[in-house]
């Protein structure tokens, strides 16, 4: 029996690719000296039947294209450059769908103030786009460059596209997140000057917080500050489902999770949400709201089931 | 019946997306404008069942997949600056095989000089591989700033990997420049200096021309001057194929195609084949070996048969 990439998981799969490579820093984009300024750049590919729900609609795929790869750029708090997009889709799609896609991105272009400047079209048998993002950032924020004793916030509520997921129905705040995600880019633009460190939440706020640990580290987060609306227990509890899992371990968020001193978080001029802080604990703690605390695994997004 | 994307054509799709936006400059790359110099970009997606013959080795992808995107690069007389790579493929790939496909990622990388500098996998039915170069250029070289009297040349022989494509042995020249395409990047950095115009042959010549082709300026290519040799004509014969539909409608060849002035090619420090010149006739022709012109049909890769 010979090994499979899926033996080994995607995480080990990029950090062989980095591992052989003296080229790259692992943070959240790839970053290249550019005289007084960096070369922020970055690249994702969604595939139809791994990232598009089902009732998603072909606007909402070509925006999305752009969201994910943006807010990459929002992580390192770059300015955008220019926006790059290969699509490859089946030769029998509806004209009118592809000028849905197409729409869809050129409207998050302009949402985010992103200029597309390169395209390139293929035959595939779904629909498959590969977006790559670049900006400048003369001080681009790193993931893990955050103090003890920093605050850690998040730009905005969590969890909300992962009950999205769930849901039949389309006209609620958690199905609107889950097909129309948006990246904090105006936001980030904003905190680079008051955060410590910064990266963006995709995979779930557990698989982040393990992604930016660094030994003799750890964060101690509190469920009474993650804002959890009673609506969002109850809807989660109707579908047989934990809703600390849900908030924690499947992600397509783009909230920022961002460090920063207490002295700058009373400067901050956005609104953010503080959920816990940096300790020397070394290890990755929730304390729940009835005063226990428990040890946050490293999960990103994969299947869940209930907790009794 | 409502019409399909492959009613239209890809590069209609093309023409779509570039109407639609006001910052894409329809030359080999993105060019943006960065203090002194411009940053040049282009991305590029490989499909394994569209752009990998069967016999292509794992590596071979790998390499290919850097060479499609640094041959843009080249076109536009830009040095390598970064490479990024976002690779998807079903997951039960051998670790074996995916090992090898990033191993012919990083020898390309070594092979042009442009570090791999991102890194992103995903899963999918198939392996799909895009591609995204970066580069610096002070002074572009675009696809039709060519003048009338100015010698058209390419950097090598054209044809061989549609010959390549057709054969069932491995060891000649023909399958590896099928299986083993080479960007000319060093070439590139060297006849920018002396060229008019470049771009990089991918969809064959007779596509490339029409590509290039501007009002009121025409193209007279010499048959005798392609260098097309007694053995290509007799391979092609043994499989009912018409050799001049091979070297100027399939493509993939990665040879420069460029202008210049009679003056620069006597200075200009590296082979190449000057194969026509630049006229004011407003049409695309070829001057037969046996001294007939005909017309240069826009006809880019696709199925094509013998003429008697």
């Amino acid at each position: 029996m010979t090994l499979k990439v899926s033996d080994i998981g995607e995480k080990e799969l990029v950090r062989y690719i980095i591992s052989h490579s003296r080229s790259i820093t692992p943070d959240d984009t790839a970053i290249t000296e550019l005289g007084s300024t960096n070369l922020i750049s970055t690249t994702d590919m969604l595939i139809q039947s791994r990232h598009f729900p089902e009732n998603m609609s072909y606007f909402d795929m070509g925006f999305k294209a752009v969201t994910v790869n943006v807010s990459d750029l929002a992580a390192m708090g770059a300015e955008p450059l220019g926006f790059l997009l290969a699509i490859a889709m089946p030769k029998d799609l509806d004209l009118t769908h592809f000028k849905q896609i197409i729409d869809g991105v050129l409207k998050a272009c302009i949402y985010y103030g992103i200029p597309l400047i390169g395209g390139d079209t293929n035959e595939a048998d779904e629909i498959i786009i590969t977006g790559t993002a670049l900006g400048l950032a003369e001080k681009p924020i790193m993931k893990d460059t955050y103090d003890k004793g920093d605050l850690i916030a998040i730009t905005g509520d969590i969890g909300l596209a992962a009950l999205g997921f769930e849901l039949d129905t389309l006209d609620n705040v958690y199905a609107k997140h889950a097909l129309k995600p948006r990246a904090k880019l105006d936001e980030a633009l904003i905190l680079r000057d008051f955060a410590t460190s910064a990266t963006d939440i995709t995979d779930g706020l557990a698989s982040e917080l393990y992604e930016i640990k660094k030994d003799g580290f750890g964060f101690m987060i509190y469920e009474e500050f993650l804002g959890i609306s009673d609506e969002y227990k109850e809807l989660s509890d109707q579908l047989n489902l934990d809703y600390l899992d849900l908030i924690f371990h499947v992600g397509e968020d783009f909230e920022l999770l961002f460090t920063l001193s207490k002295e700058n978080l009373e400067k901050l001029p956005i609104d953010c949400r503080v959920i816990g802080e940096v300790t020397d604990s070394d290890v990755i703690e929730l304390t729940l709201e009835n005063g226990f605390v428990e040890r946050i695994e490293n999960r990103g997004y994969e299947h869940y089931v209930s907790e009794q």
